[in-house]
């Protein structure tokens, strides 16, 4: 998106090499379930300087394929910064010259943080399905445990998109006295039906792969092509019709001279789409799929007579709801019913909602309108 | 959806037993790409009785999983009518005490009509991809056949939906004189990139899926596993986001006294989609869809130069278009664009949008306004 450049009116400088740390948790991690596991690791990132007062971190979450290395790069040879960092940077929206940024891969995800990949210390074999299913909640959770470590009583806020913002507003829910503001954008106060139905299809595809085998594949192995194909109609959700139609629209790829088989990609779209789920398999685990898209279907924080209204009056923490336009996965009216509530219950609560054409995604691309709401907040 | 009962205002009789006839084609039939094929054989349904003048035919088509099979019974024990039996029947909105309606399964389905499933009289084997890559073009070819047989040199009308509603498309405009009026419903000029995109995702589950076998399976077999993921993710964009929530929501299945396993179905939409898959792969055929799904890609009015003119132009019969707000396969904006073009050339077009909260699948649920449209345009 080359979107350092063409942002002019917070034009700043690059975070720079970085390097992730670990952080492994001083006490066993108590789940949601009643299961509690010892020798957790969260895998994190921090950019800035925390000043005296501690006054002044700010906690990115990360959404479903997401991780902690959400800025910089890991040497001057890499080709591709962490996945927000066209937000996060000295003069950027998430200002590293004012802010102590930090960033970890949630608990139970694959990217160092312990999870379904890890090894069992019982078995010595990966957790696989053994691994105790896990909710946004342990994800705050493990996240707080973090904070502790790093001394930071209270943040200066916590930023998310999508199951960021899920986690976002976890944190305001159930630390009301340890954040100061809340961020979530393109996310909801529970996740829809079609949501469910979606990641449902994705963990069918996983599962019925006859190498998923019960989960209990071997590391670097396991259900590719049925990873893959989740992969690919997930990533359908995350664009719009406008996207798909601007970017692809029905070119079609320039054919070889060797005459394709009959079903091979025609138009460019299939193409890409098949990329993405090629590279998906690449750096992702399966299972851990399968466990954070439960994540995401069992958020709720509506209680059982169906109000939002016991979770909103939790919060103290300041917020602003961002929504996007043509986001078809978590839509403005899902976002703007969370930020309604907030209002009935008297909080300092904010929306915005951005018409860009980018859909779900809207929050991970350049756009200054996107930066200057985010700014003002921070600034405030 | 018991439509039958609830449709007071044009209440009517029903269809009642039905068979279906077999049209072995007299000579070969050419594909728009080429091919040749004999022995080609359509099967069909009608209800109703032709008029001395041969005035009153009326030609349905299918979508894309659809069949022949549009109204009535087999059987006094058949619990289940035809797809359309709600829109189809004495006095009903297509009124077989006037009409004479015509349905046949598509050229290239697997519902008794020859198509990739049918042996190949070379091999004595399926053709399987053998099978000519046919086109919406050659489907309305092979029905025009149909239509010389049964003595029909003008139909009253062509009424479809989807893919029908592509072919409704196709027949006004390859045969101009042979039709009187065109009824296309939640249709497009060309399938969108995303449209593409689903269906991109569709035929990879089942390619990659191991029982495909480069599409050479053992008639019976074949890969049930990619197959249902594909119907099942396709299921998810013929409904609509609101259809989701009021039929589902995140209603739980209630739980066995056995344990379930990690990611069984929890949620009553998880074990919906499911059981669609499951349903689909008996009913259905892997091949089949990839071929047809790839005619929805390749339909295309527009020409070379991005010009939806000159196809309108080609058009005499009167149309009515019907979008449905909620459709988001094929929104309403695709079908009003098409009625623009149409008036655009100065053609008989009108265009109606009804609201309803059934996405795409609209047009076969119960649905008075649509049945007084679809009524009011056939007695015209």
């Amino acid at each position: 998106m080359n979107s350092e450049n063409a942002y002019r009116d917070l034009d700043g400088g690059e975070v720079g090499l970085v390097e992730y740390r670990d952080f492994l948790l001083p006490e066993p991690l108590r789940f949601e379930n009643g299961r509690v596991l010892s020798g957790v690791n969260l895998r994190y990132e921090t950019y800035g300087r925390l000043n005296a007062t501690k006054s002044n971190a700010i906690l990115i979450c990360h959404a479903l394929t997401g991780d902690h290395h959400c800025a910089g790069i890991y040497s001057i040879n890499d080709r591709k910064a962490g996945w927000w960092n066209n937000i996060i940077g000295p003069g950027k929206p998430i200002d590293t010259t004012k802010f102590f940024v930090i960033c970890s891969n949630v608990i139970g995800g694959c990217m160092g943080s312990t999870g379904p990949v890890s090894l069992n210390p019982e078995t010595g074999r990966p957790y696989a399905l053994d691994f105790p299913l896990f909710t946004v909640r342990d994800m705050v959770n493990a996240q707080a445990m973090l904070m502790n470590h790093l001394g930071i009583d209270r943040l200066y806020a916590v930023i998310g998109g999508s199951m960021g913002g899920m986690q976002v507003l976890q944190w305001g829910i159930d630390f009301p006295d340890r954040v100061e503001r809340l961020l979530p954008m393109a996310t909801c106060a529970r996740s829809s039906s079609q949501a469910i139905a979606f990641n449902e299809v994705g963990r069918s595809a996983i599962m019925q792969d006859p190498q998923w085998d019960g989960g209990s594949y071997a590391t670097g192995k396991g259900p590719s092509v049925g990873l893959a194909v989740a992969r690919m109609m997930a990533h359908i959700t995350y664009l719009s019709e406008e996207t798909f139609e601007s970017k692809f629209g029905r070119k079609r790829i320039e054919q070889n001279t060797d005459a394709q088989s009959l079903f091979d990609a025609e138009f460019t779209v299939e193409s890409y789409l098949r990329h993405q789920g090629k590279a998906f398999v690449n750096r992702f685990d399966a299972n851990t799929y399968l466990y954070l898209t439960k994540a995401l279907d069992r958020f709720d924080l509506y209680d059982a007579e169906g109000r939002l209204e016991p979770a909103c009056e939790k919060i103290r923490a300041k917020s602003l709801t961002i929504g996007f336009s043509t986001d078809w996965l978590y839509p403005p009216q899902q976002n703007r019913e969370l930020v309604h509530t907030l209002l009935r219950c008297g909080k300092n609560a904010s929306y915005a909602e951005i018409d860009l054409a980018g859909g779900h995604d809207s929050f991970l691309v350049h756009a200054p309108t996107l930066y200057k709401l985010v700014a003002d907040f921070l600034s405030r």
